[in-house]
């Protein structure tokens, strides 16, 4: 009834050292030392966030030792077995945009809609992506982290944004055939009824389709840190994905996870970190996690959240933190996954009614439901539309729809 | 009746090889080859701008590289005898604005009311003033090249405007009391009577006045390129200047001047620059003159606007431009100025009467009364309230209050 699988594990590289800010002062030793890190707890990749406007300051300028950097950041993590993803429009991270003169002020522009910015883009895209494309240990490129976080300070729409991504997903495509490409969005795409970033654009672009999981999003409020609802986030995240996605093949990536202060105290760390892992571990159509993040941040830097300050699998001196022993336990542990198993049924298509994106979030009615069966073990989602298909069920492993009232 | 006299000659420093960019980058050898230029003109000073957020790219992280290559590009001006003053706050540079990710989009707060953010730039000040003041050729601290072209991005009113600058000036002034410590503003605080910096900003802070003088704001579309009213502005801009200052030996440092395409085209530019050359020269106020700028910008960068590629007294392979010969010529003159001049009475009072500011804009009756005038030589500009002030008057060289109706 297990069958032993395969998933990625990996971790978001955030340097122990200068924060991302250390980009300005690239140091491969730096880098070296952290990432012995995460080698060293049996991790298999990491996911990298070159800064755009640092790389970029003109529309026509790409500094070439920006990207030597870059580079050589790969280059060491081949040196301790781990391959790599790599985010290219930074853009957003951690509450801070960084976005190029080019784009502001007396120059302001939208990155999704004005033409010529699209074209520098495309440009950026094209070449950082042949650039590590070279490079045998990367094995995808992301557009951005999390796009959508770029508006509303840059203005688009729902066809805007897709025509955006589709674009840009071409573009990387025709640079490295041979790597995943992929787009990437926090859950406002999944439970915002407005937000102008769609469902159908996480499942239908890019290679596979990503998700993040932040659990102070209001699942944590529900019942955090070590309620049903907060450890099976993350799995109720890749449900909606796969059961959103047209082909029940698609893999999910949950590209981002972490273990945020003070929805998660220090104590429940561990705990939350075990049951969040063990919940998702189970899930399908899981192609991968991702830690957020690799290395805490230094309380000497200013103005982040304070969240973002504790987010790491290590302290900034490379201590093992109680998630990164979790982790690492559930890594190195043979992981199998359910034959079979039940589903609910949603009320709502996602990729063709995104106005009905409140119905499955976080709190709803739907989301309720599918908690407490979730309590009995592994529970898929599926839209109505597709609860009588049996080689789509099959497909996606569900041997029962249920007909639950939510 | 023309004793002489010692005005500075300088330019401000735009580097010839990849613009400001080249901070990110920065070469000594690039830098050494641009100021032979300069100083092969016979200029005695260059005014330099580092960029704000690759220095501090968090609220409490100053690069330690980053200042070093200010100081190196210092002491690369040493080499050739040149002076130095240090802009800080770049901030604003050829229509494009640097802004730090602190201060934009979700952090989005104002560099001149946030009391954070103030904070931040103070310690920015403190520290850049002292490192730079440590070089025997640093002569000035401005505290940012046109910060008010920072607003209305940053919100601010006129009470907060003086206080930031009043704020950071005793900052850098208690870091270094030995040098000059400056404020820099574009025209719209002479001539916008909205604007919310005001003629009283340029007169009473700093330990001098600075103007910069851009015919491209009106004037030139009087009788530019080569008619009296293009020629006298930066002449206008001294003295009124000098006649809203309390102090009637306060100096007018013309920070920036130049030869702007297509107000000023390339066969204009020689006749041009001698003439404004001449007129301000005679100027009794006049501290000094910058020439904007060094060198051309590199067409294979983009988005600037179209008047800022062919600025640069040198070409971009650093050869001399018309406008470079006839500052040099001017600068190796002896040059002398008119012991005493007639002035004309100004309606209004700009330092108590900012919103009287466009009855002195160019094209207003007292402008076109002014340039009529200058027509026969020197004319100064005098508040009605110290039109029969004798000690005044003799202070400032004016020997005659005509009461001529605008």
């Amino acid at each position: 009834m297990f069958p032993p699988r395969s998933v990625r594990y990996g971790a978001n590289y955030v340097p122990s050292r200068g924060w991302f800010y250390s980009w300005l002062d690239f140091s491969a030793d730096d880098a070296r030392r952290d990432l012995a890190d995460l080698a060293g707890i049996g991790l298999d990749h990491v996911r990298v966030f070159p800064v755009w406007p640092w790389i970029q300051p003109n529309r026509t300028l790409i500094r070439r030792r920006a990207v030597d950097d870059l580079l050589t950041l790969v280059d060491v993590a081949a040196e301790f077995g781990l391959s790599v993803a790599v985010d290219l429009l930074q853009g957003h991270l951690s509450s801070f945009d960084f976005l190029p003169s080019w784009v502001l002020t007396h120059h302001g522009r939208s990155v999704f809609t004005d033409e010529a910015v699209r074209q520098g883009i495309a440009t950026y895209v094209d070449v950082l992506t042949r650039e590590v494309a070279a490079k045998d240990n990367v094995f995808a490129v992301t557009l951005g982290n999390e796009v959508n976080n770029l508006w509303p300070h840059n203005p688009t729409d729902s066809g805007a944004s897709r025509r955006w991504a589709a674009e840009l997903l071409d573009v990387a495509r025709a640079a490295a055939p041979h790597l995943l490409t992929l787009h990437s969005l926090y859950d406002a795409t999944w439970y915002d009824p407005a937000h102008p970033f769609h469902p159908a654009d996480n499942v239908d672009l890019g290679d596979l389709t990503t998700v993040h999981s932040w659990v102070f999003n209001g699942v944590s409020a529900i019942d955090g840190p070590l309620g049903p609802a907060t450890l099976t986030h993350a799995d109720y995240l890749v449900e909606l994905a796969a059961a959103t996605a047209t082909d029940p093949a698609r893999p999910v990536w949950l590209q981002e996870v972490g273990a945020p202060r003070p929805d998660v105290g220090a104590d429940d760390a561990a705990p939350y970190t075990r049951g969040l892992l063990e919940a998702v571990g189970q899930n399908p159509a899981l192609w991968g996690v991702t830690w957020w993040c690799s290395h805490d941040l230094d309380r000497g830097l200013a103005d982040f959240p304070e969240r973002e300050y504790d987010l790491g699998l290590f302290t900034v001196d490379h201590q093992a933190k109680p998630a990164a022993k979790e982790l690492e336990a559930h890594v190195r542990a043979a992981r199998a996954v359910p034959r079979t198993r039940p589903a609910l049924v949603c009320p709502a298509d996602l990729r063709a009614e995104p106005e009905r994106r409140a119905e499955v979030a976080p709190g709803s009615a739907f989301h309720g439901a599918w908690v407490r069966r979730r309590r009995s073990g592994p529970v898929a989602v599926v839209t109505a539309r597709r609860a009588g298909d049996e080689a789509y069920l099959q497909a996606r492993g569900i041997d029962t729809v249920l007909q639950e009232q939510t």
